[in-house]
């Protein structure tokens, strides 16, 4: 399938996505959902993450305002989400700023079956160990070529590597994609990097496989982003441009804007 | 009174209105009653909702993130709210998706005297044991026409029950209003349910009757939402415009926009 | 230093400003943060708190919905700021509206040394034992002056205390600077004051003391209040707007629109 296919795809079945992500960005993450054309549902409390789960097509875990009882309702998900088949977006938000953090997106790929792991450059190279610099949530340095990051986190961690920044690199361990859509106004408003995740849980429930989900979803969260800029006067208008954007993209012609090399 | 006389009573009375909600929509739901014309509080700390609530013209629960915490708190609120005489909204979002969310939405009912409860179809239909689905929180099917289901939901769990959907229907057990106000764009973004519930309690705190205020609720968001669908390019911009539109109702005209039969 | 040339190095240093905030404006702090041209990060779990704010420029504490856990981590974050000279911001939130809220705010005012303590004259006026009348999280009455209660605050507490209002004062004891920017639409969205809060740790990172920080940032956050009122339709597109204005402030030409005396 293509982009516009399982974007269809989306439209019609209306895949429900269970998100346990942070208090920062749930409404947005929610909203980029529906306006995709899934359906969102945030769950996560211990009594109902695994019931929760089994409704879902896919699960998508952000780790952007931890706490423990939150994290004992991610790795629950998690594993109620591995023994049924539904597969698993990481976004380890903030890896490599705080020891917590890093560890907890550890502790979670050591424990869960990650489909996709989708972070920043500085995120991801912690999760490898590669030098970084993180400040709070932002990647500020990495000391890796980002191609190559991608492809050595997929690598070594056992997972779909999606590594966003002005170039998205996705990488099995094998290929790896380049994908030139967006807009550097994403980068001025909060969330943009989870609504990414929440993205490629909607297409995880309807793809072929986890690289074609974290490809697909990058594409068409890229274009998206592309229109939302236009007429933009900042961040503001931009932001509300973007649930508009999400909502108008047309799976006949998404494909034939997409960047991916 | 009438739509337009209690929403000119809000506005000259501003009531506080105490919610202890999601965290998805609270700015929502706090920007929609700031927009309307009362004053929102969030409030869930158990040394405090009971001190809170005694401030408050209304309470609404909304169980749309639940944790063990949450509930204790607003059991120890709607107790509260009961012994003062203020009027108490429950909104139980996703009942019927997990046994977590219906067992607690009955709990609250069986435990506090509720004046309206404003849900989906598959919601309050799962709460009076009638064949529904819900898939998250999301009303899929349900097995009863919506105004036989908002009647026996009185009935049965003692009342104002106010079913939202294409059409809304509100009941106290003998009659029945159907609301034809509002506009399909509502469901393309989330919490406009919640903010229904929100807009429930506004009106509570002024109306003749509960069955007033779920009615007139329904009438005056359901026109905001007519206007704000007007010349949204999405749900972003329509998002936008619904904040406007509630701010923009005009007590003066408001009565002769209802659809009410 | 000035307002424009604060502005100018916020931009240059991005100063990320960590904030521990209520769910209700989680978002809305974030985004203004990032407009103006900081880094935000919210980060609350004991685990991870002290490392966190030992990569920050400003603290910034926010008691809106309040919970035990919250308390502590503000609290294990407020000492570790202390320790290595991170500046502090407190807003009380409905100080004044329940005993919980208001001995919180005391009792981080008593343990943290708190560089500038901003909230409205009710929450202030309660702080420093002068009447006031606070419903919910709005400042109804207060008894007193607020150029008075400024200098009083600041005196009997030890703050810089920033009372924010139709006219905004700021005292650190001995001088009061009253600011007269800003527009009525402010208070017509959830979440303005806490976005100056958020707004007065942006500047407190590089600013020359905490009294011109307050000061510059009721400056800049009036000047994208007034910009962001033109052309608004109601308080939605005002909100939407007021990022847009954040992202437009000139330092070049920010410190000619200053009405401070």
């Amino acid at each position: 399938m293509s982009a516009g296919e399982s974007l269809r795809a989306i439209r019609e079945r209306k895949p429900l996505v269970h998100q346990i992500t942070n208090y920062v960005v749930m409404n947005e993450t929610a909203n980029a959902t529906l306006a995709l054309g899934a359906l969102p549902v945030m769950a996560h409390a211990p009594e109902e993450v695994e019931e929760m789960v089994g409704l879902a097509g896919a699960l998508v875990l952000n780790i952007g305002t931890l706490s423990s009882h939150w994290i004992e309702a991610m790795l629950a998900a998690g594993w109620a989400a591995n023994q049924r088949g539904v597969p698993v977006v990481l976004d380890p938000v903030g890896a490599g700023a705080t020891a917590y953090r890093t560890d907890t997106a550890q502790r979670i790929l050591d424990e869960i079956d990650v489909a996709v792991l989708r972070g920043n450059a500085g995120e991801i190279a912690t999760l490898v160990g590669v030098a970084a610099e993180v400040r709070g949530v932002e990647s500020t340095a990495v000391g890796a070529e980002p191609a190559h990051l991608a492809r050595e986190a997929a690598r070594s961690l056992g997972v779909v590597a999606s590594v966003t920044g002005p170039v998205d690199h996705v990488s099995d361990g094998e290929r790896v994609a380049a994908i030139a859509n967006g807009d550097p106004m994403l980068a001025t408003i909060t969330g943009t990097g989870c609504m990414s995740s929440a993205m490629t849980g909607c297409f995880l429930a309807v793809a072929e496989s986890p690289f074609d989900a974290a490809v697909e979803a990058l594409v068409a969260f890229g274009v998206a982003g592309e229109e939302a800029a236009r007429g933009a006067r900042g961040p503001g208008s931009f932001h509300v441009n973007l649930y508009d954007a999400l909502a108008a993209l047309d799976p006949g012609t998404l494909d034939s804007r997409a960047k991916v090399s």
